[in-house]
This record gives structure tokens, sequence and C-alpha cells, in this order.
């Protein structure tokens, strides 16, 4: 069975056609198979991101599909766009394989980065693959800056409500489920295996006149006090509006552990948090959070005082640990 | 001493920290340090694409300084920009670091990304590190197709001449050399470990009206065969007009080596072939090397005759051995 076949059995050019083949490149001025591939930008700023997920940092090969993991990997950097109120058009990946990797894997990852692309209106243009020992994944994408001005994270003002679309802390329960050998609630453990960011909403919020806007990566707490750093404002959060789900509940309960600890600091969601001038602005998606209020001593305050949780993730210290 | 500090002593949010110092991002809309990068595009067509290189494969940490390996990193995302004439505009960096890496190596591969980019008149934008057990570096490059229409490997015509800007099998001789234990001549060894792609001839190319171009990074043989196969003709090349320089024939002496199968099939160089409709149309820096014929049964000739040389280079294969 051709599927079952190695990468390193069947080559390197052998597997650049297969791909080739599986790509749609027809939408692209120039697709796959030259030096690079060239894109329509019709608008005057083009967003770009990039992001890396190695096996064993970021994910795990027993834990996911690879359609899973071409996925997450295509979505990491699209909703990286998205946050800037750009939309997606292209994403190119390059790919790190050990040589007895399957074709059937490798075909499946694509598969996962390709219906991402397809999730965020945007299309798989280009990339690269080389042999390595650890299964290594970067995606790089471009988006068109269609309200002419990129969404920062620096233009949330006093009196601005701070609002959500998405889900947060559901990668990291489920994160937290799989590392103790179990497989439910299936929400929150898919959710870790495959985000789905609201690109739609990051977009309807550029439209809508969002002040300032963020792909929550890092988790609420980080990347809140991203905002608020980048605008000179503080951020007020309110917990009874952070949406802690009946499955972040019971998964908290059995793991005797406080389910609003993974609303604040769980990472991975890309969802989108952004502010507004008005409530009346927001658009469908989202959920008001909080508020914006003059810069103080912390720049992020929940229902008032300091959160006592320590946010945000460091792969090396992890890694070193 | 901070530099010989080690990345994970240093955290990922302080290395991050580091790097968005070093890095200017006045000219773009949004630099380091919010979701995405947003970059001007003023053409209508924005070429994009990206490379991945991994310790062991395509380089190795104790033959080359970290500013070499940064340098090489950017150069192979920027020439294939350049190979499709489209001035290179900017670069983003994903880095796959393990956590005992020095701050020093860091910050030193990022000098070497920089000085690569300010040689091809592009900026660093934006990037990503993480943690993993193999130094693993992606580059993505963006450029502006600024002759309005990108140079493909389809171009080629029948009675074009063939012509090349850069070095030829210099590379694959630095790395023979190196292998065997050697350090020079160090011409070829530093043609390896940091190859000059000439972008400003490419860019000279596609404003003289080049029909086809490539980056040769595979080989001289496998890229023209590119050429000629996407353009549906068969391209002749002529052994006299292939400069096997005086350092790349005594070094193929010394290992008892035919120096034209270096400059035959030799990848990495990142010179740039293009085929043009008359030999006046020549910018400074390309020499004529062979012309473009009538599709025959082998895509590339060499005085008349297939080459009994075979090309390319399988990363799959040779992790495989």
């Amino acid at each position: 069975m051709a599927g079952a076949q190695t990468v390193a059995e069947l080559g390197e050019h052998a597997l650049l056609k297969l791909i080739a083949e599986r790509v749609d490149s027809s939408t692209q001025r120039v697709g796959i198979g030259d030096d690079a591939a060239v894109v329509s930008t019709p608008s005057e700023f083009t967003a770009i991101s990039t992001d890396v997920l190695v096996a064993d940092e970021h994910f795990r090969l027993a834990w996911s599909t690879p359609q899973d993991i071409g996925a997450r990997v295509a979505a990491a950097s699209l909703a990286d766009v998205a946050a800037m109120g750009a939309q997606p058009t292209a994403l190119v990946v390059s790919l790190v394989l050990p040589g007895e990797t399957t074709v059937d894997w490798t075909m499946g990852f694509l598969s996962g980065v390709i219906a991402e692309c397809d999730r965020a209106n945007a299309v798989l243009v280009g990339g690269d693959v080389s042999a390595g020992s650890v299964v290594t994944a970067t995606g790089t994408a471009m988006g068109d800056c269609l309200t002419g001005e990129p969404i920062t994270r620096g233009g949330a003002q006093v009196g601005d409500v701070v609002a959500v679309a998405g889900v947060l802390g559901w990668s990291a329960a489920g994160l937290a489920i799989l590392s103790r050998g179990f497989s439910s609630p299936r929400s929150l453990v898919q959710a870790f295996r495959r985000p789905v960011p609201p690109y739609e909403s990051a977009l309807a919020a550029a439209e809508a006149g969002a002040h300032a806007m963020i792909d929550v990566s890092d988790g609420l707490l980080a990347d809140v006090g991203h905002i608020a750093q980048a605008s000179n404002v503080s951020v007020t959060l309110k917990s009874t509006a952070l949406a802690v789900s009946e499955e972040l509940s019971s998964a908290a309960a059995a793991f005797n552990f406080e389910p609003l600890k993974w609303v604040l600091t769980g990472g991975e969601d890309h969802s989108f948090v952004a502010t507004f001038a008005d409530v009346g602005d927001l658009p469908p998606g989202f959920q008001v959070i909080g508020s914006v209020v003059q810069a103080g001593d912390e720049p992020v305050l929940v229902d008032g005082h300091a959160p006592r949780i320590a946010g945000g993730f460091d792969h090396f210290r992890s890694a070193g640990r």
C-alpha cells in the first residue's frame, strides 16, 4: 500500500510531487512548483506571522491525528493574522519529518492544513519539506488588511468594553486530561487537539471598529496584559462574565482543580479578545468580559483585585525542568 | 556574563524582548511585538517562499558560526523570492533551540539573519522561538513583484540564451572539504557556510526582461531541468562556458574528483539561472552558459549529450542511509 510507505522509501521529490497534486493552486498567480508562490495583494498593507510547533513540545504524535496537527499548525499563524483584523489569504508550511514517517501521516497532515485554510478562507500556496529527527512544522500566514489599518494591541482606550470570541481554557483543560491518561470530556480534548479560531468574528470586530485585538495564545491574563501594556491602560475583568462551561467544571472537579485558572491562564485556544468603544459595537460571537480603565499598578485586575494566578508558559524553562 | 547564559536560564519572554530590541521595526507599519507584522505591499502581486534548515541535515553547529547559519537561513528564502524577479521586502524566522543554547549564539544567529536581510534590501519583521532538541530554523520571505509579472520557470523560449549569475559548485565543494576534516581553500568553505546570492543580478534580470529564472539550490542540472520541463523545451549547456575556478580545480585534484561534477550537481549556491531572448539583454553579472532548444528526449544536454552525472539530493534518502 502506497500510504504505509515511509517518506524515506518514497523519496523527497516524489513526496513533493504528491503534495503538489493535493494542493489546489488554481487561484494563485503562481502556486506550488516554482521558487516562490505569488499571491495577489490588493490591499496597501499585508499582515504576516509565523509559528513553529515541535513534537513533544506543542503536541504528541500519540495524542493527535496528523489531520489535527496540520490544522493546529495552520490555525496558529492564521489566527495571528486575523487578530490584526486582516483577512487570511495565503499560508506556507515548512515540515521536518523523520525518514520513517509514513506517506499516510504526511498526507493526513496536509489534509488538516488545507481544511484549516478553508475555515479561514485562505489558501495553502507553498512550503518546504526536510528530513530531521523531530517532527517540526512552521506555518507562515499572510493576510490582507481589508479595513485599511491593522488592529494592533495598542489601541485600547479608557472606557472601552473588553470582549472575547471563542472558548477560554478548553485547550489547557484538554491537555491536562490527556496528560493524566484520560480522553474525556471529548470537547475539551478536541479543543486541545484542534482549536477552532473564530476567524469570522475577528474580521467582524475589525469591521465594527475594534480599537485593539489579540489572539489568545499565551492565556487570557497574559494576552489581556499585552493589550494593557501596549495601550498604556489597565483592564478589569469580571469573573462572573467569564464562562466556565459544564465540561470545564466537571473536569476541574475530577482533578480537584480550580476551573477559573484554566480560563485565566490556559493558552492555545486561539480565541480573540478585542476592545470596543461601546457595547453596541460588538459583532456576533463576542461577549463582554470586562472594561478598560486608567493605567494602574496592575495591567489586569479581576473583580478589582490583582489576580493571584501567574499566567503564561515558558517553553525553554519547561524544557529545562 | 549575560551572553554565556543559556536561553533556558534567560527564559522565553526575556529572550523575545532581547530579540525585539535588536530588530529595527521602524520601517514597518507594525513590527515585532504584535500578533503579526504588517508590511506595505504596493505591488499587485507578492511572492512568498519558505525554507527550513535543520542542524546536521543542512549545517553543523561545529562547522559554522551562528552568524553564518542565520545568514544562510535568510538567504535560502530571500533568494527564492528574488528568483521570481521580486524585490525581497520582509522576512520572518521561526527558530527552535535546545534550552542549553547560549544567548550569545542566539544573538549571533539573529545578527546573521539581519545582515543577510540588509544584503537583499529586506527587513526582518517577525518570528517565533520554541524549545526543541534540534536547532531548526525556518525563514519565510516576501517580495514585491516590481515589474508587475513574476518571472517563473515556465517562460523559456526556443532560441533563448541561458545565463548564470553567481558561483556554481562552490558550496558543494566547501561541504566536501569540511566533511574530510579540512578547512581550505577558504573561499569554498565560506561559500558553503554562507552563500552570497547576487540578489541585485536577479532583479536586474527581471528588469531586462528575462523569460524564465530559477534559484540554483538543487544543482545546475536539476534546476535547469526544472526550467526545461516547466517551459516544455530542452536546454543545451556548453561545458567550456561553465567556469571551473582555480580553487575548485585544486580542491578537486586533492580529492581525485571531477570538478565539473560539483559545477553541474552542487546545490545551495543560490546563484540565479535565467533565459533571455538575446545575448544583448544580459545584465551585469550574468554569463552565457548555454541555449534553449526544441524539447528533446533529455531536458538538459551538456555539449550535445545527455549528462552522465545524476543530479539532485534527497534529504530523506540521505537520512535513511
